[in-house]
């Protein structure tokens, strides 16, 4: 499965979440990775951003596609 | 078109890209929107960002679907 992770995370524990996120994703830009997981690689993310956030404070979104090639991707920025 | 913008945005243009977008797209969480868009108002989209932002500092990337769905999203936080 393809995946996008975009958060909304304190500053407190922005960092960890990044830090986690880059062992799974590849980074987009400053709150968003991106990247082919497997469906256990994705549980485990999930559990792990679980184990970082406070629920009540952060919001994590996973956009979940079957592939990659479901998607068109522009950037706009950053010349 | 199912359209995810997500940005990264210098604190002095922040709030006018959220305002523009906000007319186009349905808020998602800090610096992301995302809705269903013609083919021209996701040109027009592009124009008016592209007018907003500078491009030497700021970044917006687009995730361009056929449907909404073709994707799966789940939430965590924000209990």
């Amino acid at each position: 499965m393809y995946v996008i992770i975009a958060y909304d995370v304190n500053v407190a524990r922005v960092n960890r979440v990044k830090k986690f996120l880059r062992k799974h994703l590849n980074w987009v830009q400053n709150s968003v990775f991106e990247g082919e997981l497997t469906k256990a690689d994705f549980e485990e993310v999930k559990l792990g951003l679980n184990e970082i956030i406070d629920r009540e404070e952060d919001m994590v979104v996973f956009y979940i596609l079957r592939s990659e090639k479901a998607l068109k991707k522009e950037v706009l920025g950053f010349d």
